[in-house]
């Protein structure tokens, strides 16, 4: 219930479905005083609009952001920010062949047995569609906090069996090609790969990553909203995730405490670990080094090959998914990632300004 | 800030350090006339109290819960219930040679940075020890369930390079060793491997699997509040877990559509997914399946060996941690993990009451 | 901060100024099932629209809703129903005038001073507008109380010294006039007093109070979630709202407690109480009766007279406000009273349905 | 449900009933590095102890405070305190032979029709011992509030029909007088009135008033988190309250914009209202001014005097309530209204830091 708001001093409330009349969010608790126009979110919107690429849904949506709320003479005012863009080009005809037929894995089910019913035009809420509303909002998020230095590089890993490798990062090569990889050789290889599933009417998973730069040592909660904890939730909100890793992740629970361990070195006037094992976190709270975290996304399960499955009425059958799907979901879900992280590293800087006495003190006088 | 709150409907607040004079739980939302005695909760902080076994600290603490209010006559009267675990075996002096050295993989620096000072004795509220109030508090969540048909198996699935196979798959066994396993040959290989580790001074990393059964179809929400979000923002929350997983995980990230789907089939009067690979969430609301997820934990950061690391005037220097530490975190952890997912089941299921209108007038007439 | 959103199971999310492009609101939690169209809405918008009377505000606005998300054939499916009303009417030159000047009784300095400036047309968010939103939202929540048998009267008690008699109480009356009043002596006076305020170039306070019928005994909770306390936050969230009380409310400060006490009497199968002092409300949990509280508004604090009053730049000055502005504020508050007090008894209802054990297990299976 | 939880960045959570082991509170989000120790949560505490006057029940508690976490070396460390008093001197037997009775203005049917059942032993949770976690935590609040020269005059304004007058105001009166009045003249009526009530085996009803003096312009916020709607839901959560008002209240309802709107007047280097009849705030957000609000307490309902009731086995009966029994509430209440408004003023403090981005930016670096 009411699962649709995000963040406590900064927050997001999205809406709409893939076949309303459109998708958008309230963002609540944006600082006042923030030069802000629709430019600066449609740039973020962008790089998950659909029809860019072959990878990608041949949907068509301008995807046209607008801001209705929250801006005057240029600049945020502290009132909440409502931004919305509409749905136009809609095939919901497309999906009434598909009412009655639960799609393996996809949530048809799963909302029957919540909600009783539910809205079968291209998957209602559950569509990726409803990432438009985390983008606008998170989009507000990144670029405060890229007023105070802090940045994102967000990437995809790998894609099915093809993993990039960390001797061929090139950030610079990241918004050259269109799966969004930091890897020449990883992407060649990855396109083949997706060609082949294409071919096979089938579709592949991947991973994607995020490093956060310039976030200060100090940030995060020690208890149950860790830094980590609550990256874990944005993150997993996100539709398709199954998995979410900080630092070294799962690679860690096989190493030993000794290989694990960040060493701490004098860093100028401060201190810093000398190899980020932990992903910049420790103890839940921002250690000062970037923040490292992957997101593994299963491959689209709307694929064109028939499958096994059971209609609404209790009948096996077998189901083919014809429309406009990605084979992978990743590429997209780059910015949607980045976008989500920056709600929670926003909001973390916001909580933890009155932290302490000399803080506080510092502030009122 | 205000991070030690968990749950909506059903929330547990924890308090206390591992070297003060106690720790305990409130426990709000539990639902009135449910049968309650101390032995209750007892039973499950013993499965993580310490000085059971060669892996665990030598700390010897009775954990003896006391509850101070919200039952009458026996029962819950729907009040919060508040348990205290006095902290009895305490060496504080062990940790006055640490004050003023930050122990890398722990959270002494990053709590500096946040607080400006911290509780150095044992790590404060950063120490292992918090997770009691967890523990206490979500075993109250487990009860409700399992009057509702819900059960948890919990276990230690690998320990370092050791991994449990699924064809050795004994839940009997769980309880009947010391590290929580539940295969019998990796038992054996995981002991050998801890031994190993104890005598290099060294710690391991290790992966605890749950299993949740008895889950009703329809539980969770579809966008920021899924129910696979909500028990990845829980487990991550508990201490030196680094990465979280559902269903297939990361490995649904190498697979392809048609590989990574599950089927429907009829089952009985409702319908089922053959495979799993789900873990039982689709859409972030629960399939009916088993739900299975993973966690990783990195291996204990307090290890007898010489560590490089900096003291808080910012000398480099080195430090070896004496003093009483498990060489590996999990099997102490799998309680704490089995009651965090208590609570976010409880919760879920508590808000989904009033999802439809159907549900609300049959309950309110 | 963030401080747009109400509610927790059930939950709106407001957004909009008074001269931006449209004000809405996001309902979030809305049980699925529900048959909802625009016209249901517009229905509770209509009762606060501008223009309809001498006593409103001529600024006129056709305040249609538009409802854009959470609708699938005629009904709600559970995910958030997005509502927007655009503005059309706007005079925002009106204005220019007053953008240096700190209008007295108005938000505009202390806007000023926690945001660092304002949207000086027409108060932007501290405007009467923003209870659009409010009104669009609290009218879903009334919509599902009314199937539930939960019903409002909600009306005009008093205008500035001229209040109403219990024993002219006539329900029918309030929708027969443009003050909404329930007494038909007092409305008489009432005109002649608000012309007279009028002619003066003033305004007036007045009083409005809501009766709500149909709620079961033991909806609430007795800490700080007290039914009470949760009405006294939704009404006193409403602009110029000054005071809050309910049954006997201050006049029980000056009873003694044999006279303010309800005696309990049988009442069929359940019990009741003979007389209503406590206004259906003990220890924060209702107790059958009908709630009945009232809720004291300031007068309309734009004023067409002369007024002392300071520029930005710290000038003294005088000021006299043009516009359109009613001389008195509850007659069109009466409907935004009333769907505040409908939000807070859905989610007590739903919040209030897993209290119990019994409840629990008789909705699980 | 869970409703035993108030504040959002500066959080208490408390627990605890009447007749049971004690009475506890769990402070989260306290600032670190505030000095602390029990006596300076006891002298708040002694404020509402029973026992020290004529018009206070006879029962006897020493109600001493301990402090179980959040300390070290006698600093808040920015983890949660929790504080603790126990329960002596109870006479549980008194209130066995009212166990099958509702008490008439007590929470005993509304109680039973929520849980099913209660804990009858002087109201369980819903006795005004459920205070001493409010005080014990508000302390807190108000010593952080003290430190930044924000601070409270709170006082008993009326006692039945005995109403203080402005021109006696004296405020160093009312820590010399047992019903903590700042009016010499009205203190001596209000005792006659007391003492006339007590002989009739009444009680009576009064008011009490709450100034906040320092509180800086611009704290709050404009739609349903407004300052005085957050102060309207602390207060209102007190047992007993049945009415709110801030600044002129009730009496604005009767007045006219000309009477009511505060003129703003150049202040030094600010700008101040010339009147105060906004109670210092405006819009929601505060306006440099004192914050003045007042709080109706309806009398004791416990009297000696017979009732007429029922008893839960639904049959018609009379009672006489014995025991131990203030016959007026609102002189203990004053410490507990005061403690309720520093929750709220320390919180709205700590959410306005991060308002703007000129405040962000001057923090953050």
């Amino acid at each position: 219930m009411a699962g649709s708001t995000f963040g406590k001093l900064f927050r997001i409330t999205t809406w709409g479905e893939s076949h309303g009349k459109g998708i958008g969010v309230v963002v609540d608790g944006v600082p006042s005083g923030l030069p802000l126009e629709e430019a600066d979110i449609q740039a973020y919107l962008d790089r998950r609009k659909p029809g860019q690429s072959k990878y990608t849904t041949a949907r068509k949506e301008a995807d046209k952001v607008q801001i209705l709320s929250g801006i005057f003479e240029g600049k945020t005012t502290g009132t909440p920010v409502s931004m919305m863009v509409s749905n136009t080009d809609q095939h919901s005809k497309d999906y009434s062949a598909l009412a009655g037929l639960y799609r393996p894995g996809h949530a048809d089910f799963s909302f029957d047995q919540k909600y009783g019913f539910r809205d079968y035009r291209g998957g209602g809420r559950s569509s990726g569609r409803e990432t438009i509303g985390r983008v606008a909002g998170g989009a507000l998020a990144a670029m405060v906090l890229k007023k105070l230095g802090i940045t994102f590089t967000t990437y995809t890993k790998s894609i099915g069996p093809v993993c990039s490798s960390e001797e061929n990062f090139d950030p610079a090569f990241i918004m050259e090609n269109d799966l969004y990889m930091a890897d020449r050789d990883a992407y060649e290889k990855a396109s083949a790969y997706l060609d082949q599933c294409r071919q096979e009417k089938d579709s592949s998973g991947g991973i994607a990553e995020c490093r956060i730069y310039g976030v200060p040592a100090g940030l995060g909660d020690p208890v149950f909203d860790k830094l980590d904890a609550e990256l874990a939730k944005a993150i997993f909100s996100i539709g398709a995730v199954k998995g979410f890793e900080i630092g070294d992740g799962f690679e860690a629970s096989r190493k030993k405490g000794s290989q694990n361990n960040d060493p701490f070195v004098p860093a100028g006037s401060t201190i810093a670990t000398k190899t980020n094992h932990c992903g910049g976190i420790l103890g839940g709270i921002s250690s000062g080094g970037p923040i490292v975290f992957r997101a593994a996304f299963k491959p689209t399960p709307s694929i064109a090959r028939p499958q096994q499955t059971v209609a609404q009425d209790g009948n096996p059958t077998e189901i083919e998914i014809k429309g406009r799907h990605d084979p992978i979901i990743v590429p997209r879900a780059i910015v949607v990632v980045e976008c989500m992280a920056a709600v929670v590293l926003l909001n973390a800087l916001m909580e933890n300004m009155p932290a302490r006495m000399d803080h506080i003190e510092k502030f009122y006088f």
